[in-house]
């Protein structure tokens, strides 16, 4: 595989004549096994599953779906234009619900649809228009997202991270390295889809960093020893007082990073969303508890055991040490500033 | 399986004819797989595998490897006694050396070295005696310890733990319940070897209280939820000082109650190491990183991925509400007065 395989999604999440095809993240790194989605349901069920990963990427995947689902009106000969646009806010409806703590799929979908000129029949080659400037506008966050947190690294430094924190990690990593950083990793393997071993250790070791593979509960130590110099993490929203939400466990990594006065900083991309005033407006994704008791598809626990599976956390803005977007980098009490205020 | 099959050494450690059977517990709760030691050097590599797992328990086992090398040794026929505790020695260097963090085997083949009478051959029904009457000592601790542990137990308490506790939190659970508390429990998974979600989880549940299992990152996430009232563990080795040696993990777990104002109390059974005054003094064992960057034999990440294995973490007196041992209930910071002051 290529080493910048996760840094660019057109590598991992492309069209292929009419039907989408994601590369299943949850075989990462080692198979390369295609799922081919023929209409947006299907796209919602990869999406459920976890075929793709990243909040960026899944939104770009769903805006996918929103394609896919105006080309299967397009197919069909009678095309009626109120009712085509009843289906396609339903499309959009399916989409939105299959990951509901991450806001960056609500968004672009919301996006592309006030964007569409309904009028102009077929409404395809528009979605996908809007689509290629969208993933061209992410990869240039990313980048600047990568350049800007990449000041706050030092020759010498150790970063830790959970999950997969997008292409603004891998941006980071190659700008340090081209400013002559020497920069050590370590990973989270991050239970129970393991995204920090599969994805995250496997894409930067392929830059050329040493990266160290940890499993979720060494944490602490590693930072007691004085192996931790700055702790990274992305989130999949940041509300407008600075809560983090992130994979499950960031909560707990921040504060191990606070005891151990390790700066905590969250890669923020596109800023927060501006409809999340504080925690309580951000919905914690429960995802299916046999993910919990099963591993690999064996059961890993006694028969009358329950599983719990919350996918998300959230850490609260004082643990955080700075909020990294493509527009600077923002203490968290100060991430509402990210957007511009209207005159 | 019986429900009590993690309670009592007996029913997973036992002699068969002139050979120790260990149930090995890295395939509980599904299988029920023998290793079948022979000698002394079987019984350390058991150990070293982790076939069997606990503090007390590997103590014990270690005991029944000293055994097994006075068997060696009364077997071969021309007896000499100097050329014998020589090989003893060896054997209790060697059992020593399996698992460096926890106390508890040094502990216990030091004092069976000392007690056996080395001019009385054969040595090895001595030590039989010995090992039996250390056996019902341990039960006894963990009946006491679970005891006094049961009266911080409040009537629908959730408690969380990590790893396995060993049989001093069976008999907690079992008093509550004799009691008439109802006791939710909830278990982390314990990666690498999800002892948690093996052992723990599932002897638990066996007593018929209601149990949820997580993964290691899901703490947080569940204390900031109220879903946990206590979190309680074991510990491999108590300093002095109040410092406490478990499973890695422990520290941020307490890090985390702290947090969250949960009380975090320590089975303790027989007390603190007195050769241990402080942190310092606890050696953390580092296992094979291939069990990391491994899973169920497949690996997980990309090749030149290295893995870290610290098998244990040091959590500070101050975060510790309570040490919990057969004598009662201690502050940390109070440890060392389990042991009577020699006048």
């Amino acid at each position: 595989m290529s080493e910048s395989l996760l840094l660019k999604i057109g590598q991992t999440v492309f069209l292929r004549h009419d039907s989408l095809v994601i590369l299943d993240r949850r075989r990462f790194p080692h198979q390369v096994e295609e799922v081919v989605c023929l209409d947006y349901e299907t796209v919602a069920q990869a999406i459920e599953i976890m075929a793709v990963q990243g909040a960026g990427d899944i939104a770009i995947t769903a805006g996918y779906g929103l394609w896919l689902a105006a080309r299967e009106i397009e197919k069909k000969s009678a095309f009626k234009p109120n009712q085509g646009y009843v289906l396609m806010e339903q499309a959009r409806q399916r989409l939105v619900a299959t990951r509901p703590t991450g806001f960056h799929i609500a968004a672009i979908l919301e996006n592309i649809m006030i964007r569409t000129n309904w009028d102009q029949y077929p409404w395809s080659p528009q979605i996908l228009t809007q689509l290629e400037n969208i993933i061209q506008k992410q990869d240039a966050r990313s980048r600047l997202t990568g350049d800007w947190a990449e000041t706050l690294l030092h020759d010498g430094d150790a970063v830790l991270t959970h999950c997969f924190p997008g292409a603004g990690l891998l941006y980071m990593f190659i700008k340090a390295q081209q400013n002559g950083k020497e920069i050590k990793v370590i990973c989270t393997e991050t239970r129970p889809y393991l995204q920090g071993a599969r994805l995250t250790a496997w894409a930067v070791s392929e830059l050329g960093l040493p990266v160290t593979l940890i499993t979720d509960n060494m944490v602490a130590y590693c930072m007691s020893q004085g192996m931790v110099n700055k702790l990274i993490t992305a989130a999949d929203r940041i509300a407008l007082d600075g809560t983090i939400a992130n994979k499950v466990g960031t909560f707990q990594l921040a504060l191990a990073a606070d005891y151990h006065s390790i700066p905590f900083y969250v890669l923020g991309y596109g800023g927060p969303d501006r409809n999340s005033s504080s925690a309580q407006e951000i919905p914690i994704e429960f995802r299916n508890p046999q993910e919990v008791v099963n591993f690999n598809g064996v059961r890993i626990t006694g028969a009358k055991v329950q599983g719990l599976y919350p996918a998300f956390d959230l850490t609260p803005p004082h643990l955080v040490a700075g909020v990294v977007t493509d527009r600077g980098i923002f203490p968290p009490s100060e991430v509402e500033g990210y957007w511009p205020k209207s005159g």
